[in-house]
């Protein structure tokens, strides 16, 4: 590898999960961190990274820049960093929106180089305390060009994949359009939607009744808007056009309940399934089909250690385990996954010898 | 009890639930079923019904009538039945829609009672051999009146709590106002969402970079239309206001992005995140707060089993557990959770002693 040195600035979820992976896959080179004190000590104290850059500007002295800040604060620095960097350089930002990168490069005049990266990963939580060695194992990292011409390409493209993660090229302009319509429309459609279903009755606590789908439907609904600000500020143009293309169809839908046009309708709903059933399955980034089972337990202390131990004994691995629902002093149904058919059948059997009801 | 007998027309999820249930808690009454054939031979030979009717007329016989058919049918059956009831029946049906059967009945001269009841439960899956004699356990049942002048109304009653469901009253307007919000609204804002989402650009595929949000707004865009198709005809002017309410909203946030009003925007994305807070956590039914334990387990055979079993061993029972994410040949998150703080702490110190990774 050509690369001796790795510098990523700011150490939060992703910069931290970076820094984690690299080091739990055996590199050659060196990882420089940047961030506040106090996280910088922790970094090192765990051997997160090798050492700690005094500003932002020695990690010149890396090949690879990974700008991991905040999309407002990378973005700054990116304006004020990538003019001083030379040809042995290359800057990588992990924002969720990309043109805006390629708008700043194109008006600046670096010899260095400039890849725009997204990884499709997260977690609920943020901060270096949640970093994870595995958080972008079998995720999508969304690359937004490729920079052949720089000497140490095929190195980061390695780097990258020690992540665990899996690259896609998207254009930055198309990368925006599609996360304006999958992440960012969705977000303030959430936003919309409880805010409206608390408008028409103070009386009535509508929320107690929300079924499950209105519950999927707003859940992100809770985050916080310090992360949203810059994004919609950043992909307004994009979000704007999202908004039409959803008003266009909702206006469709809302016309033919109007005049009753039901069999259109049908035909609006037999689209959405059929796309619906196009997103692909792993949820949890698995990447092959898992065949369920679902069991039967009683609310009390050893049911799933009877259940996990007699499947264990027949070396039988569960991929996938889930309680779906719990009655609280009675019962409740876990599914449990597996990854072959086979193994789903054999679980079932040894498990009503066990005397759990079973169901595929 | 002052009832001898209760008929259940239509065996489906709900009808089949109920008998199930009502079996489980030994009543006194005898059950009868009415569906088609093969269903009732299934429901008779396992004990899940008493008899069968040979007609839905012959439901007269019994004090209280359930009518568990899909909307349409239920309505159907309910202006046919309605009329011929005498003062010692009471008819009561469990459709999402309520308004509509109010007024049928109101333009009935019928000597029976009638109660509007909604079940606030399902699952994804339909049919008799899908139901189950805890599904509605702590969940909500909603009855649109009060019917005191009957005679066996308290019998009612504690049927419905013999299911394990709380029952709240309301009004049939204002069940159709709110289930249009928190259903209705929703299912078509997810059929629009996903339609909109495909429109914009034919090259990419789109669904492979959605994120949680986009797959958990859109999960019910794979409802089949079958069973919106009624609800969307009988609760038309409800769902329409919804559709008002909610573009106010929506149209509201879209003026606030183009004007960039952020402080605005901001109050939105609060005051929205205030009202997902209010929705009821206890998703799986459960009533009290748990405590969760993340437990890193790798991806082989005998973890769960060693994880279930350690804790089995000092009596904790694990009250909710879910495989968070996998990395397919090299481990997991586990979400546990317990009861009491005490319990999740324990089970820490318990897990770490047997070497695993675990965080609050």
């Amino acid at each position: 590898m050509k690369v001796k040195s790795i510098s990523i600035l700011g150490l939060g979820l992703i910069g931290g999960s970076i820094a984690k992976s690299l080091k739990a896959s055996e590199t050659t080179f060196k990882i420089f961190g940047y961030d506040k004190d106090e996280i910088l000590e922790q970094a090192l104290s765990q051997n997160v990274i090798d050492e700690k850059l005094a500003s932002i500007e020695e990690s010149k002295k890396s090949e690879i820049i990974f700008l991991c800040f905040p999309l407002d604060l990378s973005l700054k620095v990116f304006k004020e960093l990538a003019p001083k960097l030379d040809s042995s350089n290359l800057i990588t930002d992990v924002c969720g929106v990309k043109n805006i990168f390629h708008e700043e490069w194109n008006k600046i005049n670096s010899k260095g180089f400039f890849v725009g990266g997204h990884p499709m990963t997260g977690k609920e939580v943020s901060g270096f305390q949640n970093s994870d060695s595995l958080l972008f194992e079998n995720s999508i990292y969304i690359l937004t060009n490729e920079v052949k011409d720089y000497f140490a390409w095929n190195d980061f493209i390695e780097i990258i994949h020690k992540l665990g993660a899996r690259i896609n090229f998207l254009s930055p302009k198309v990368h925006d359009i599609v996360v304006a319509s999958v992440s960012h429309l969705p977000q303030l459609l959430a936003v919309s939607l409880i805010n409206s279903a608390s408008l028409q009755n103070n009386d009535i606590h509508f929320y107690d009744y929300a079924a499950g789908g209105f519950r999927d439907m707003t859940r992100i609904a809770s985050s916080s808007f310090d992360i949203w600000e810059s994004i919609i500020k950043l992909n307004k143009e994009k979000i704007l056009a999202a908004f039409d293309s959803f008003e266009n169809e909702f206006q469709q839908i809302k016309s033919l309940i109007e005049n009753g046009e039901l069999e259109k309708l049908a035909e609006k709903f037999e689209s959405a399934r059929k796309k619906r059933d196009e997103i692909p399955k792993n949820r949890k980034g698995m990447i092959s089909q898992l065949f369920d089972l679902f069991v039967f337990v009683k609310d009390q202390p050893g049911e799933i250690s009877k259940i996990s131990t007699a499947l264990y004994k027949q070396n039988i691995n569960i991929k996938d385990m889930e309680l779906l629902k719990i009655r609280e002093g009675s019962g409740g149904t876990f599914r449990l996954a597996f990854s072959k058919l086979e193994e789903a059948k054999l679980a079932k059997k040894i498990l009503e010898e066990e005397g759990f009801l079973t169901n595929f």
